[in-house]
């Protein structure tokens, strides 16, 4: 999971390795990360036209285009969920947040966008952990601290608008010692996998925290439905994984574990990264400020960030830009329409004109400046009406009404 | 913290290296643990009496034979607590249980027996851990078995007459998944100390289990006063913890990482291990079963126990026994009387007879069994009138009356 050192590689001129870990995002060259390449290391399936098919069959739905453009690109075992859904049997959805900051950048939204139209789709029951644990040990971050930001994010990610009926926001340091059905499944989990299957598969050393080490169980156990008594009793229900790629180590562990404890392995769906506003290199980071759009952001603070720092695919000159017109495979603009804009034919044609040097780098900005600030300006009013009695109503574990 | 390999010891004709862990306790010969090295090896003090007088006259009690005859033979920063006690401010005391199986066996009731005098002497609250967890983690054994365990471990503990009102006795694996300041001061502890540290310590190996690796902050918390706000509110309470030295590692480690925290360092004091029936190589053992007493046995069991496995220092017959005498330095039966004979007298008149011969191994034999059949009835007793009531009362953690 690590980088080879330089000289190694200097040889035979390769550019270093692309490094994708729950903590490290780098791709190889300006094309960014190379996802078939992962999914071939990471041995999961590509999500084909057929599988697709089959979802549209038995859901009755258009696949999201997230799934039709390939940002949502790769499963382990969706075909299985489908199964379920046909046969009319219990699945739920879990995802999560590590509260790095205090608010979400667009990249967030991309796993929350997805996960809130598979529960529209699905109508099943949706568990959304935050890692406010996981911030403290790896960031400098008290407890307190990184408590105080799961709550904010939380308000966040309500307003994304998951079904309040089905949906269970958690804060780890708030329910690990508050559920002893969920820290029990931690503790089975700790007992199933040692230091040196951590260290492979998440690249931890002599120098990692113990906490570190042993975080991993934490982000497993809410793939098992029996980490959530109040809602599935002791019922084994299976369970699907909307998320980033970066994050499919812990799941991983997680499928090699759950057979030993007579668990149902969870199932995944992985999305691509959302690039850094620099360049398809690296993902969209609340640590690099200028690589980012937050969802806080104000209109003119978008149309700013955009002009200034959206690494553009067009030419030096008008003129060159006219005759060979844009490349769409390094131009981050284009590629945050793929993510944003919904309308297909309208894609399809923005892809043309600007290739074509139809359109200038200029004008494609500006159509996404206002599609961007269309979809925070409509976050933004949700997220207003989020209040600490919402959020009560979702991480209570009384029954819902 | 472990043995060479004997390759490298054969040149020079040592025996192997004594090995003191939390999991293995191994002496280099029939005399035993030698305790002195242990203090040089641990860097901990050795109880001088100096430190008797000191208590004595802050007490007004004498010390206890334990004290008296070096069974508690090490400490660290005792001397300090004495000092609070004299100023009158706070503390409190804190020990602990893995249970490993069912019931206890003598070597058990060492610190028990002790830590109920400290009570007693000392008139301040005692905090009591069931490591359930730990035991679920090295043994082959379920949660549940482990809880389970430890609930009837709990009744065994509460027959030494530890006082109601100042004792709070828990199982990791309820208190942790229920107090949240508690299991924040564990992820504290575990952003504080790193796999090398823990590996140096503990001689954990890339083999052992996360939660084998994360486990020693669950037993260093509660040294911490703020572990229990039921107790002590947010108070920073200083710590005295009665333990076998096998047990020190874990509280060198906590010593390390209080200063980080800004909470006190516990203090401590350590005593030997009663030697298991064959010798003093080793300690009682309940994964041995014939190397054990147990306090569940009938007068009946106890005395076939001393009788067939006691090791003897008495000679091969009768007539040499008569001219040479006993070797009380190697003979189990004598080195329990020392542990559970509270009288000095008695005990010194004991060791002559046996020394001079004019006692032979059956009549010392006699002297314990019906020692040990004495203690064991008033203990089955007390255990007898332990009802699921006084085990609530013991574990609640609402306001004591």
């Amino acid at each position: 999971m690590t980088t080879q050192p330089l000289e190694k590689n200097l040889e035979n001129c390769e550019i270093a390795e692309q490094v994708i870990t729950p903590w490290d995002v780098k791709g190889e060259d300006e094309k960014g990360i190379d996802y078939d390449k992962l999914i071939k290391k990471f041995g999961s399936q590509k999500i084909s036209p057929e599988l697709l098919d089959r979802f549209t069959k038995i859901t009755g739905h258009e696949p999201h285009h997230f799934l039709r453009r390939g940002i949502v690109f790769s499963h382990r075992d969706f075909d299985h969920i489908l199964t379920l859904k046909e046969q009319g049997k219990p699945f739920y959805l879990y995802t999560g947040r590590g509260p790095s900051s205090g608010s979400l950048h667009m990249g967030h939204c991309v796993p929350f966008m997805f996960t809130k139209w598979l529960q529209d789709v699905f109508d099943v029951p949706l568990v959304i952990q935050m890692t406010d644990d996981e911030k403290f040990l790896w960031k400098d971050l008290s407890l307190e601290e990184a408590n105080r930001l799961a709550y904010l994010n939380i308000k966040d990610i309500i307003a994304f608008g998951f079904n309040p009926e089905k949906t269970f926001i958690f804060c780890d340091l708030d329910y690990i010692p508050s559920c002893k059905e969920f820290y029990w499944n931690i503790a089975r989990i700790q007992k199933c996998v040692n230091f040196n299957q951590a260290q492979k598969i998440f690249g931890f050393d002599e120098t990692s925290y113990i906490g570190k080490v042993s975080f991993p169980a934490i982000q497993a156990a809410p793939s098992f439905s029996t980490s959530f008594p109040h809602l599935f009793g002791n019922r084994k229900v299976p369970c699907l994984i909307p998320c980033a790629i970066d994050q499919d180590p812990y799941f991983r562990m997680t499928r090699d574990v759950a057979p030993r404890l007579s668990l149902p392995k969870p199932a995944l769906l992985h999305s691509t990264f959302l690039p850094a506003l620099q360049g398809a290199q690296t993902k969209m980071s609340s640590s690099e400020v200028n690589s980012a759009v937050e969802v806080c952001d104000t209109a003119n603070q978008i149309k700013k960030k955009i002009n200034k720092y959206a690494f553009s695919g067009g030419k030096v000159s008008v003129e060159e830009h006219r005759e060979f017109g844009g490349d769409t495979s390094v131009d981050v603009s284009f590629k945050y329409l793929t993510f944003f804009e919904e309308d297909d034919a309208k894609l399809a044609q923005i892809k043309g004109d600007y290739e074509s040097g139809a359109m200038l780098t200029g004008e494609l900005k500006k159509l996404l400046i206002e599609k961007l600030q269309g979809i925070v300006k409509t976050f933004q009013e949700s997220r207003a009406a989020v209040t600490d009695a919402t959020v009560e109503q979702f991480m209570s574990r009384s029954p819902k009404s």
